[in-house]
């Protein structure tokens, strides 16, 4: 294909996440002659590097002559600077798009298939409707076990892999999600570590709950740590709670999530291959996975929860890793803080062993931490609940806590969010329920995660009395503006606490 | 939902194709209190209109404060003036969108379900992944009949429909498209009116290939007709050649179509609706589809067309239509011209009985319109292609064109691209076949269909014996740059014509 003229790369100052655009005149004489027009997709050259984004078309006045703008991402990705000479042809035919075709026609790839299309999806090759595409193709159990397999490896050869000496057996924990306030992994992680298993921890920020592990990790203390930053933590604490982005494991996870995300799609296929991707990229072979079980919950049944537990059991087994899944409670709220500070408020109350220690929180981060303990040594549950039980109360767990706090950069203290109010109940009752999905808005609503100090601290858990007046919960918000917007939400959704008339 | 402060809605001068988008700053208030971030979807209202549009980040210095940008469509589709005030909240649920996911989950949806995506799809509450995902999930045969026929009334709702007094029968034809050349559409039209049949004809450009009918039309008459323009041309004449844009039929369709052209995905059950919305919602209850097969062409085997023509029985059958398809030969292109002025050339010499007229043409569309008349009169094909020849040999149909053209504005001249140049053979022997796709692409390198007199004429045809030397066909460009891109693409697809040596 010959090569078209130059053009001067420019950055529009444009976000559009992570899908790549790039932008040309109507005027401009290489539209015209290559029959560019809006929507069509491009392959720019800049230098050794290439990229695939879609065309806009712009009016003159937005663009010079002989100048084509680029997205944030766009421009990142090809590492550009201003003024830079790129040049633009049609998208090349990307092969990989007749094994998506063959999927979609209900066909299973084989491994070769679909490492081509995870390779070509992280070659940013694909349209984010190819991605869509090729999500629904994959959702609801249309992937084998085998296909589940393939893509869990190919993603991993995707990025970055970590490697760990010094140690067989390399733990991790991963929780299926869905219930606000659910900050086991920070004391799960000290106490497993405290008694000497290897688990290098790196978690994710929030998607779409009010906190992730990343998010409450950083309210106290550094969590984007460089590949070598985290190696060293591990090496001095045998684990570490960092954030997964700077360190890029299993890239292509994150770029498929976003638009499952969008999609709001639920396909345990690429569930798990995310999740193991994730896990093996950074050197574990030991996984514990929390599945909490409830009406409000990501899984709704007991069914649900065992075809997806089968599922994972049967990847990991083809990859030759040990895995434990654990079914739990998943019908509350976890501890009484939602949003980042307000988790880590209650984690550190655990680590303490205060008195306003959420119980809840407490005996699940044990039992959590008792199943791996269990996965090392082989024993029993009632042999390792008493030890992780121990390591708790003995305040080791809070020693090997700051102890990772230290070498991540230090421990920050905790704050409060300059605005709050409360949340009262309007008769009396009993709480039978609250609903995990509503009261996670009502949270992000509040500002949270990108507020870190904004979030909500439950008073109330299910099972309690109470009266009219009584504070339900109480708001934290940066601004007034952010909190009315919260209370307002609260008095349209009352009922995402159920109070139950004593009859 | 409480509404939050207004914003100035300003023009970006960016053209997004269809997928509407908006713009807002970073360091927006809104954006902050909101949660608002890039791919957030937003709902916008401006006075009653409301649209839902994707959100993209840009800098300060790209929009003044308190502004919101928007790109054409989104610009367009709520009626906007610069300056004029709009709210913005988050997106409420798409409540169609769990009717997708069943779809997606495999289980069969009824009307009411389909009918809700559709009109959601039309409201644009749907993003192009949205779109996406729904293709994909109703691809490769997972619709049924009884779905297909319920997505064709539920597209057909989604526009204006016509309605034709002083006829019972309304006729129209159909091609499954594929062979460059083959525009049979104003040769048959004018046979069939001139008949005495009613037969109004809308037509939609070219969105993958060189030229469609309505590009061909337009280098010889009007088409983009008013409703009422075209009720008169039909009253008038019994007939049209417009283009359907303005008309507003089944506009969901173009919807679809766009995602489905960008994910080059081949749905029966979405070409069935997309077919059939059209005709009927133009008015037509008795329909002829022609179904070219060949290797290259879009239907590659007998079989596949049967399955095809089968569906389109079933939901014609369900929707009270009568149906007739025809399987052609789609071995070659057919004619001369390929691009909307050489192939207006080729439908003016059959029309007219030039001796230069193609043969292939012609008796391909006599042979159409003699299955039309069949379908009038009921009586068998070697009753009415006597009929049909006698019609266009006696200048009956050049006359009834003529009068169509007049009626749609007047008959403009042929006219001949500024730049051309000659493909010629490289060796002896007899062209064995040519590649329909390649064909297309060489005539689309060249500027068709956007440059109407840009495309190609070819010289020979399947079977002809060639030298070196012999011209095989001639490019035509409006440019020298176009010309040259063209000529260089056919320079590296030489085998598109297979010349086999005597042997």
């Amino acid at each position: 294909m010959r090569h078209t003229a130059p053009l001067n790369a420019h950055l529009m100052g444009i976000d559009t996440h992570e899908e790549p655009i790039v932008f040309m005149r109507s005027d401009c004489a290489i539209c015209r002659a290559e029959g560019f027009s809006a929507n069509t997709r491009l392959q720019v050259q800049a230098g050794e590097r290439s990229l695939i984004a879609n065309l806009n078309i712009v009016s003159p006045e937005v663009l010079e002559e002989d100048h084509i703008g680029f997205s944030d991402s766009a421009w990142a990705f090809l590492d550009l600077s201003e003024g830079q000479r790129v040049h633009v042809r049609h998208a090349p035919l990307v092969r990989s798009l007749s094994a998506l075709r063959k999927k979609i026609y209900g066909h299973e790839l084989n491994a070769l298939e679909i490492n081509t299309i995870i390779r070509d999806i992280g070659r940013r090759l694909y349209s984010d409707i190819e991605i869509a595409s090729f999500l629904t193709a994959s959702a609801a159990g249309h992937l084998t076990a085998a296909e589940v397999t393939a893509m869990t490896r190919a993603m991993v050869n995707s990025g970055n892999q970590l490697h760990w000496t010094g140690a067989d057996r390399v733990f991790d924990k991963h929780c299926i999600g869905g219930l606000p306030g659910n900050r086991t992994t920070p004391i799960v992680i000290s106490i497993a570590s405290a008694a000497g298993l290897m688990i290098p921890k790196t978690s994710s920020r929030a998607i779409t709950s009010p906190a992730g592990t990343a998010d409450t990790m950083e309210v106290l203390t550094e969590v984007d740590l460089s590949l070598e930053q985290l190696q060293r933590v591990v090496e001095q604490t045998g684990a570490c709670l960092a954030a997964g982005g700077k360190v890029d494991l299993s890239p292509v996870d994150d770029l498929l999530i976003r638009i499952e995300r969008a999609l709001d799609l639920d396909s345990p296929g690429q569930l798990v291959a995310s999740v193991l991707s994730k896990k093996v990229a950074a050197g574990s072979n030991h996984i514990l996975i929390d599945m909490p079980v409830g009406p409000t919950a990501k899984l709704r049944s007991r069914e649900e929860a065992d075809e997806l537990a089968a599922l994972f059991r049967q990847v990991a087994n083809a990859m030759g890793l040990h895995l434990h899944c654990v079914i739990t409670d998943g019908t509350q709220a976890i501890g009484y803080g939602v949003g980042p500070m307000e988790e880590a408020r209650d984690v550190l109350a655990v680590l303490r062993n205060s008195v306003e220690a959420p119980s809840d929180l407490a005996e699940r981060s044990l039992f959590l931490a008792a199943n791996l303990l269990a996965m090392d040594s082989g024993e029993p549950l009632d042999v390792t609940i008493p030890r992780a039980r121990e390591i708790l109360y003995s305040g080791q767990a809070w020693q090997q806590f700051q102890r990772i706090c230290h070498a991540q950069g230090g421990l920050k203290p905790l704050a409060e969010a300059p605005h709050h109010s409360c949340l009262r109940a309007q008769r009396t009752g009993k709480l039978g329920a609250m609903d995990n999905r509503r009261l996670a808005q009502l949270a992000k609503l509040a500002g949270a995660p990108s507020s870190p100090l904004a979030g909500l601290r439950l008073h109330v858990k299910v099972g309690d009395s109470v009266i009219p007046g009584q504070p339900l919960a109480t708001l934290f918000a940066d601004t007034p503006g952010e909190l009315a917007y919260a209370r307002d939400y609260y008095h349209q959704n009352r009922d995402l606490f159920d109070i139950e008339s004593a009859s």
